[in-house]
């Protein structure tokens, strides 16, 4: 087997009630990667769109996955990885995630799946510290194991699977820049019991609502008394968003990552289109650019597409 | 009709991670009660056991709550409620809860179901304000659906039953007097967002291994880094209790409500045996007097015994 191409989705983290556990993965878009095994011990970077992202490997969330693998091998050889990114770099649907993700996926597939998927979120997570500096698995985990997912623990590594009713997702990516660090830096260091209390509620209650395919319990869930609030003013229309797209049907939603694109849920392909003309309309008046994609929940994850 | 017996689970809220919202209701010990409707519109409390409770209906944890109902119903009519308590008022095992949702269960099969179950929810609350100056729904949800709950919101009030494999119950009952109040004080009024997050993964991953049927994950997720470090001081012996029993094979446990009852979950009867003989062993060499229950979850609640 000398090369394996594979399609590597964008992800939704933190799904409003579960910052920094929840996430899921997206069917569109999807990053294209291939990897070869070569002759030397190294990662080669072959970058074919127009992000001009850094070439060296370990400056590459890609290259420092595949080197964090490297170094779990014994036998001498390397990886050389080509990729084609369709997910914006500073998008907040996990474009590091699926570039770091894609690469050990696809690199496991040339070994014969030598690693288990837990092994290839840790060295995942060694890529996404590149573009973060924070070793997390809130993207990552989704996209390699597809679906719903939630991260219980770090350390060690504890990724529960959740099942979950056909949903249909919209997702605005507004093109300004939000840096993770500056939205980290937001948050609270302290949260009052009462809020903590709410939050872990919803998050019970929307794990039980994905797992029973309840649409209204689903939404009554979808509620954040934590990160949303401070966050929200990093996103233009944020508000108008959130409150016209549920008028329009939809379950609910919120900030994707940390931002900045915004996402809802819908039950039906109709109303997640209703929510891409609210999103449409409403930054259409604003002199921001902007994407919107119209997709579901990717059950499979990373899809290997040749070997 | 003219009377209605019924038996009134003990309950265990919070279980673990799940403070304030997650609650199961036990399969025994049950309070016997019986309900009639008398011509006056009034509550009689006739109580048949030696704890001496009050007999003023509104002092009265099943009279309040049957007041509460009373001033729902149009007609000219009372109640009066005979009670034989087994469940230990101060137990924290949901002693007032069964009262008060046993009492507005029966008077409600009286009147052919008049009111729903999140009704008679609302109705119980008044009865534990009675008990705990508190109006929680953590353990007349579970008493009164049974199995395992999640109580969402309480306004407005959300209730959501979880899914849960077989399941066995010890607890302990040590014969100490632990104050709710004074429980209640000792919680921080503040927590770090970090603990936050752990414990809302822990109670995601608590319900998604209930509602799977996991019980490594059930087990992985009976962790609680905010409400137990503070409270397991006011339980003689807490540690040893928890640690000895999860070493006998227990999935996990803690504090049942504000205590001082402590819960193990066991996968079968055989552990759960084993973990009563942790309990008795170690709460032999103290000076203090304790029950212990060996029992599984009640998935009916409340049992409606004779019309």
């Amino acid at each position: 087997m000398s090369e394996i191409s594979i399609l590597s989705p964008a992800t939704v983290a933190n799904v409003v009630c579960g910052f920094d556990c929840l996430g899921f993965a997206l069917s569109a878009p999807c990053d294209e990667m291939t990897v070869r095994i070569i002759e030397k011990k190294t990662v080669r970077i072959v970058n074919r769109d127009q992000f001009n992202l850094p070439t060296e490997p370990e400056k590459n969330v890609a290259g420092a996955a595949l080197l964090s693998m490297l170094k779990a091998i014994d036998e001498n050889f390397g990886f050389e990885v080509e990729i084609t990114k369709h997910i914006k770099p500073g998008s907040g649907i996990g474009s590091s995630a699926a570039s770091a993700a894609g690469a050990v996926v696809a690199a496991n597939e040339l070994l014969d799946e030598r690693f288990s998927k837990l092994e290839l979120i840790e060295f995942a997570m060694d890529g996404e510290k590149v573009a973060s500096d924070d070793r997390h698995a809130d993207n990552v985990a989704p996209c390699i194991f597809g679906g719903f997912t939630l991260v219980r623990s770090l350390a060690p590594l504890d990724v529960v699977t959740l099942n979950f009713p056909p949903l249909f997702v919209t997702v605005i990516h507004p093109q300004i820049e939000i840096k993770t660090s500056e939205a980290r830096r937001m948050l609270p260091l302290q949260v009052s019991l009462k809020d903590a209390i709410r939050q872990w509620s919803n998050v019970g209650a929307l794990v039980s609502g994905l797992q029973k395919g309840n649409y209204e319990l689903i939404s009554r869930s979808l509620e954040d008394f934590i990160v949303e609030t401070v966050r929200k003013s990093l996103i233009p229309k944020f508000d108008a968003i959130k409150n016209k797209s549920l008028k329009a049907g939809a379950l609910g939603g919120g900030i994707s990552g940390s931002g900045p694109s915004v996402f809802m849920l819908s039950e039906t392909s109709v109303t997640a289109r209703k929510v891409e003309n609210v999103m449409r309309e409403i930054y259409s008046e604003t002199a921001i650019d902007f994407n919107i994609y119209v997709t579901k929940i990717n059950a499979e994850g990373i899809k290997i597409l040749e070997k």
